[in-house]
């Protein structure tokens, strides 16, 4: 029997699993839908167990890691608040152990996928970064003596809910002018609907920029526009290495990247005289999260 | 002969001395002006050796620390840039050292007032927070496991050139809409001029504050506001234990924290399901910077 580890990813629309083995390497990989915000927290447990389940193979992983999209609290036991899933304040490690017969390790999406950046990716060798996943929403991680930051009370890295607008667009969250308004997929899919008058998806987004659509083009340097323009902010305040940018809207690469490098530049004080952080792909890939967690659990949460 | 160290504020307005014993308490004090943004840099040098040697006492110190109000470098060497001081990438570190013949120690202004408030003020004891100076603009320092964070560069901290609003005021930075401009001593006198039609100087307005004037009051509450929500994008960022504010527009107390305070809470994302750190006064009052300046030079740049 091959000692395994399990990394489920449970996100806004999907719960994503994969199996690693010693070396880290992916060696099987499931994807169930997510039931919803509004289904039961038990049926959004039932799809992380079946996810699991489907990468399994011969026999259970010696560990379980969940990544979630929202705020998990210090310690990992508990999902406190996340606007894609409809837990609140629930005892979610503990359930899932009991619900899984397996030890679990639970943390934050963004949290997890900078860990497998650190270990594997983008940031491997790097002391400090900041890590952007720019998916539906916005998620962020903080990396700094080469280790996640995570907070005083495990939630830091809520980089999407900085507010750049004052008085701007309503946010899912309850707050307004949310920096993940205006540089998300969401953001994406809006900016190209009000161009074109019609909607479109981000992949079809990206596939049409791909092929040179001005329209597409232009929705994707005004989200670059805001990913450099937030990212100077961060940069300002933690001065790090580098900025890594991961997470699906990333996948059309420099031209989301270039006005993002653009806006960084034109946003930082004093250029002259200090240097501007390089921004650069994550490489982790959309299993970032999974891979991340199933990392955290063959490794313990550190 | 006792052992002493000296430190040396260099703000925009005035060149700070302080002289500590070996426990750190503040055994003599003396101020210079500062000659000035279109002074010769070797002019500011002069004023930094002329206020070292006011406070000597019977002796040289044992060492110099100097806090500068603009960007050094990771090594301490040199001082990069200051939108309020005429040095331009300049080996500031050795130019003083060989000018007043004791070893110095140089690091940015927010970052020695952070190590002042860790060793003995509001943030003792503390492994995480985020510390916010409101003077003629506005200092920054992130602490995290009880060290000050100085950055890759050594330029973190930069909180005043976040931008909060897009297309804002013109800052000196070159920038627009940079926080300084909305939360700072500046901030408050340009709200007061536009409201009284005339001009009043920041002890005026605080002074006006404190017996009840509505105006005065108002222009405190436009500051504090300003405090909380650029405050919740970086807590957003950091999750840290608490925020310590200081710098003279804090003398005011709460008449700014508490605007602040409500900002703060009203600008997070899930508080219902997280804890709002609490935004307390710092403790070691105006000479903050030159305090932590002398205890670097007593404790050695970590």
């Amino acid at each position: 029997m091959t000692a395994t580890w399990v990394g489920v990813d449970v996100g806004g629309t999907k719960v994503l699993a994969v199996r690693i083995d010693a070396a880290g390497r992916v060696v099987a990989s499931a994807t169930r839908p997510m039931p919803g915000l509004t289904a039961a927290p038990e049926a959004v447990e039932d799809a992380v167990a079946l996810a699991a389940g489907d990468v399994y193979g011969d026999a259970p992983p010696l560990a379980l890691g969940v990544s979630a999209a929202g705020l998990v609290d210090a310690a990992g036991e508990r999902f406190l608040f996340g606007a894609h899933l409809p837990w609140r304040d629930a005892p979610l490690r503990r359930n899932l152990a009991e619900r899984i017969g397996v030890p679990v390790v639970l943390d934050n999406d963004a949290h997890c996928a900078a860990h497998a950046e650190l270990l594997a990716g983008a940031a491997r060798g790097v002391r400090s970064a900041l890590l952007i996943t720019i998916g539906t929403g916005i998620g962020g991680a903080v990396v700094l003596d080469g280790r996640v930051v995570r907070g005083a009370h495990g939630v830091a890295g809520e980089f999407g809910h900085m507010q750049v607008v004052p008085d701007g667009l309503a946010c899912e969250c309850g707050l307004r002018g949310c920096w993940e308004q205006y540089c998300s997929g969401r953001a994406l899919e809006r900016v190209t609907r009000v161009a074109l008058g019609r909607h479109l998806d981000g992949p079809e987004v990206t596939a049409l920029a791909r092929a040179g659509d001005r329209v597409a083009l232009h929705s994707f340097a005004s989200v670059g526009t805001w990913l450099g323009v937030g990212a100077a902010s961060l940069v300002s305040a933690f001065d790090p290495e580098v900025v890594v940018v991961g997470g699906g809207v990333s996948a059309v690469g420099d031209l989301l990247l270039d006005p993002a490098r653009s806006a960084l530049a034109a946003s930082l004080q004093g250029t002259a005289y200090r240097p501007v952080p390089e921004i650069v792909p994550a490489t982790s890939g959309p299993r970032a999260g999974a891979i991340g967690a199933a990392l955290l659990a063959r490794d313990g949460r550190p």
